[in-house]
């Protein structure tokens, strides 16, 4: 690895690097990568049944948990360790997922002393495999209407747990089919008639000998796209009795009276907020999409450095691949986007670690920050993930479709991540929520005209906070040239007030929409949904300022100064393709002349050649052991 | 079906209707369809070679071959025929493909009377399995530069063929691993010391007993992303002896005394001239991606119709998913494109079929738009299948992730598409090459100045060649509105003359900068690669533009009132989807203005709107059988 690469990384490695580097030094790929023979279904989940067991014993999952449970209560660490497994056997990684971020995550955070007590431990341990069964055959996106009951039985104080129809049975369930013991199962919870909404309830499914307890009936979802090594399944329950104390209860019981309880009284807010605690789960969603990227990046970067296809008139060599334009052109914008992402998310597993280190005193706002900082990177690092993959594939041609050289599976096992832990498009619309309640919050009080009159400047102050490095993004804001400047495109005061520009339009004239259209008698779903496209570009715009900040501020805090350059034109590369992606809505609305579109445009090339004689490097900045690359992409023919 | 669907699938099934009719009632699943138990990749393939042998049974694959050696001469009937197998396992249609298609249209396409005498009676009925050895592993889309050698031994009247280094090694060639007996292997063609280029030759690579032949080393490239049932494999050749009369020898032959002789001096038209007889393998994968999108459209399409999810506020019922904009948007601008495809498809079916069934006597002009054609419908059906299958998986949700559900085979089986019988880019830039020649053709003699004072006007009567429709499309560009005409943006005259002036002005400016750029002295490749992503869009206004061309025409032809209005309304979706894509570059050249260019959003958001109620009856029209189709995505939950 050159200098530069080495310093590159230390800035891509950000606050967890020594976890970064421990992983680097301890994962084995012969615990944790995808076999290489061909296995059955069943042989490959007990593969990566063997290697959760092997995660375990290397005790690393305790990092996660509270420290009063046995853990070390370094939730960032913890993430930090999943998005290394991203590395891996992505079939290892969703299934340690499943198990410690989700299921011992829904008991960490939804339950209280008493369970923390009885089970973590054997959780951290893995003794007790955990499912986390909250999607429904029928209710995936809309946790709010799922059909399950868990219903207060108050002659035996218990819980009578039922699936009451199809569309109610829990469904695509990791851990169901073969190895899950004990199931957190989120339920209408229903006291003496009155439902309090959805509640987690600790159920077991099988015995110690793993048959299915009496009432539960498990399916099995069979093959899959991909992740061949995770037992999805589906849970149905008869009539299920558990212990009253099975509830977790951090934020919903029910006392030895019967009564039901809560610290939070409106409903809808107690869900909100229990879900709200389980954001971790996207968090890491979003960091395994980007390890998987840059492991494609890694790969088809590298390929295209030494692969020679077509001899030019009257020269003696075939040009290497990345030499020609058009492949620059698909590789290194992409390759940009993977740097401006893996720096959003340290930034958000900062975030996160801060807000839920710092216990139930979390401030309201900074926590609905957080959950839309984790659905906006988590859509847009999954959509990445996709299309940067795919790519990848293609450009490695018939080698990137062969197994041995992991694109194939790289692309097949991150395909679900669009649509799990929350399908992109409906994150995206829960982000543009987000940004019209803080938008509410600061304007409710003036009517329509009122708020046009107020101003696009001074609106702009309140709506776009700074996610990251606030005084130095307001200078060179304020510094930026203005439409027909002479400053070029690389200017990164202009890129800033770009991006800007471009989501407090789409949030202005999107309230704007709303509350014209909002009228007393209106058709509420007829108002959104005619709105629906623009709502998934205000949320989209928004995230994209947010990764462009996240860039900036760690340029701004690399202090080896050729890294620092060479990331500003990375960082250029980023602001710019994004920016030419698109340039219809920026030309439509006049925020930039016909003339700078072409600039852009030119620009993005002339960045493509610049950064192509670094492109090895700044692959091997993202610091993947050689180990867990090797495949015969690697090396030239001869 | 209803009446509507019925007249829909009339003007889609078009030609070969009847064709198309026989294999919905002939084909049946249990024989053609991908197993439903898991099998290895061994047995998949064993699945697959009996599949294989039950069509030959059927006799149909006799329709594509010459009526003098024992087939129908139906080429388009064969064609559309692998089409409909596009429905059914992809792994089938390939290794089909494979066999008759490309083995054995090279066998009819380049050799003469004595071969087709010899082999075809056994490559109809499968008896001689074969293999098309063209790809090398250091050269897939430069076959001009293959390594491998056909040497010419005047003492013992032979053929030498030899591998020389692990370049040049056959590699992906499907039907080597396991089954394939002769191979049709592309060589550099030597006689006396001097090389003739590349030829093909028919070396035997397995004996009876399905041992490997002395001298060919058989490898096997193992576990793909998809096409399991497919055993690509590699083959190397150490001074494999064959006949001097195993050349393939229609294009160029070695008489009794060695001496090399070929209709065709020049050894560079000759090398193009016996690739273009080998068009039919990219119409047939052009042809099998249209297939699998529209399978895979008829899934989400209908599970769209009766999936609900939210319930909105005051209302009861959940909303059917299908009823949000943003799922609209996912899914019905790539119907519409779909239909597009298809029209575009039968026409270069029909162009091949009389063109290929012409003889020896086809005019030179004709072959190369055949050519271009094929290659551009390829690129751009392969990019819209990729593109489109992973939305309908996405548009799923968990559901299309489960191999029952078939989205994931449709994609991962279709993923090679994009990159075999010629990559994308590449076959984009080839369709770029023919448009400039025929350029330099009309105004070779022209200078830069002169090019442009002949005016643009002209040069387009010329330069865009009409495809379809010539008159009424003549007219309906003239009596096109101006930029800012009062006329909608479902004006077919103004759609049209959009996309001609798309084309031509990418066109013009690119042959004025290589031309300027092309002067004495100057860095050829460096002109070339600085052009190469104006190329490449150049290449797709083209082909976009004939795709709509050829849209227009099946409407002007459909007799059904009904109908033709209903296309006429999905036209007005791809062309106007086509056109918000491209906004950036409209806006950026004053094609269009910023009012303008929100009325097409705008129009596309409508067209999604009343083209909603239509949608089953539009995937419906695709005619696909029921029992192709049977998975868990096509009735609702209760």
């Amino acid at each position: 690895m050159t200098d530069l690469a080495t310093e590159l990384r230390r800035t891509l490695d950000g606050r967890w690097a020594h976890i970064k580097d421990e992983a680097r030094t301890d994962l084995s790929p012969s615990d944790f990568a995808a076999p290489e023979t061909e296995l059955t279904m069943e042989e490959y989940r007990a593969h990566v049944a063997d290697a959760v067991l092997k995660i375990a014993a290397t005790g690393h999952p305790a990092r996660g948990f509270p420290k009063e449970a046995g853990g070390n209560g370094d939730l960032g660490g913890s993430v930090t360790a999943f998005e290394m497994l991203g590395h891996a056997d992505l079939s290892v990684m969703v299934k340690a997922g499943v198990h410690w971020g989700l299921f011992g995550g829904a008991v960490a955070n939804l339950g209280t002393a008493a369970h923390h007590a009885t089970y973590l431990p054997r959780i951290i341990d893995a003794t007790l495999p955990g499912c986390f069964a909250m999607t429904e055959t029928g209710h995936g996106s809309d946790v709010q209407s799922l059909g399950t009951t868990a219903t207060y039985d108050p002659d035996t104080d218990e819980l009578v747990v039922h699936t009451p129809d199809l569309r109610s049975r829990k469904d695509y369930i990791g851990g169901a089919a073969r190895d899950g013991r004990l199931a957190a199962v989120f339920a209408q919870l229903v006291t003496d008639g009155e439902s309090h909404g959805v509640h987690c309830v600790l159920v077991p499914i099988r015995d110690e000998d793993g048959a299915p307890v009496p009432g539960v009936t498990i399916g099995d979802c069979g093959p899959k796209a991909g992740l061949a090594g995770v037992d999805n399944g589906r849970l149905s329950f008869d009539h299920v009795r558990v212990p009253r104390t099975n509830l977790l209860n951090r934020y919903g019981d029910i006392d030895e009276q019967g009564r039901y309880t809560s610290p939070i009284e409106n409903s809808t807010r107690r869900f909100f907020t229990m879900l709200g605690t389980l954001v971790r789960g996207r968090v890491s969603v979003a960091g395994a999409a980007g390890a998987a990227t840059r492991t494609a990046l890694t790969l088809a970067v590298t390929y295209a450095g030494h692969r020679r296809q077509f001899t030019p008139p009257g020269a003696k060599d075939e040009v290497v691949l990345l030499d020609y334009r058009a492949h620059q052109r698909k590789l290194l914008p992409a390759l940009a986007r993977s740097y401006a992402l893996q720096l959003a998310q340290n930034q958000l597993v900062s975030l996160m670690h801060d807000i839920q280190s710092a216990g139930d005193e979390v401030d309201e706002h900074r926590q609905r920050e957080l959950e839309a900082r984790a659905a906006g990177i988590k859509a847009v690092s999954t959509a990445h993930a996709t299309a940067t993959i795919q790519m990848c594939r293609e450009a490695c041609g018939g080698a990137g479709y062969l197994a041995v050289n992991r694109l194939p599976a790289l692309k097949a096992d991150t395909d679900v991540f669009t649509t799990f832990e929350g399908d992109n498009t409906v994150l995206l619309q829960l982000v543009a929520k987000g940004l019209l309640t803080d938008y509410r919050d600061s304007f409710g009080n003036l009517d329509t005209l009122g708020m046009v009159r107020f101003g696009a400047r001074q609106l702009a102050g309140a709506v776009v906070e700074r996610t990251a490095a606030r005084g130095l993004i307001e200078r060179l804001v304020a510094a930026a040239p203005g439409r027909d400047s002479e400053k070029g495109p690389t200017d990164r005061g202009w890129q800033l007030s770009l991006f800007e520009d471009h989501e407090r339009h789409l949030l202005e004239t999107l309230a704007l929409r709303l509350r014209k259209a909002g009228k007393p008698g209106a058709d509420l779903f007829e108002v959104f949904n005619l709105a629906q496209d623009h709502v998934v570009d205000a949320a989209r715009a928004h995230v994209d300022r947010t990764i462009l900040e996240a860039f900036v501020a760690a340029i701004d805090a690399c202090e080896d100064r050729a890294a620092a350059a060479m990331l500003s034109s990375v960082c250029d590369l980023y602001a710019l393709s994004t920016i030419e992606a698109d340039k219809g809505w920026y030309l439509e609305h006049g925020r930039i002349t016909p003339a700078r579109s072409k600039q852009v445009t030119a620009a993005v090339n002339d960045l493509c050649a610049s950064l192509r004689p670094h492109a090895q490097d700044l692959v091997d900045a993202f610091g993947i052991p050689k180990a867990w690359l090797g495949t015969e992409l690697l090396a030239p023919l001869d």
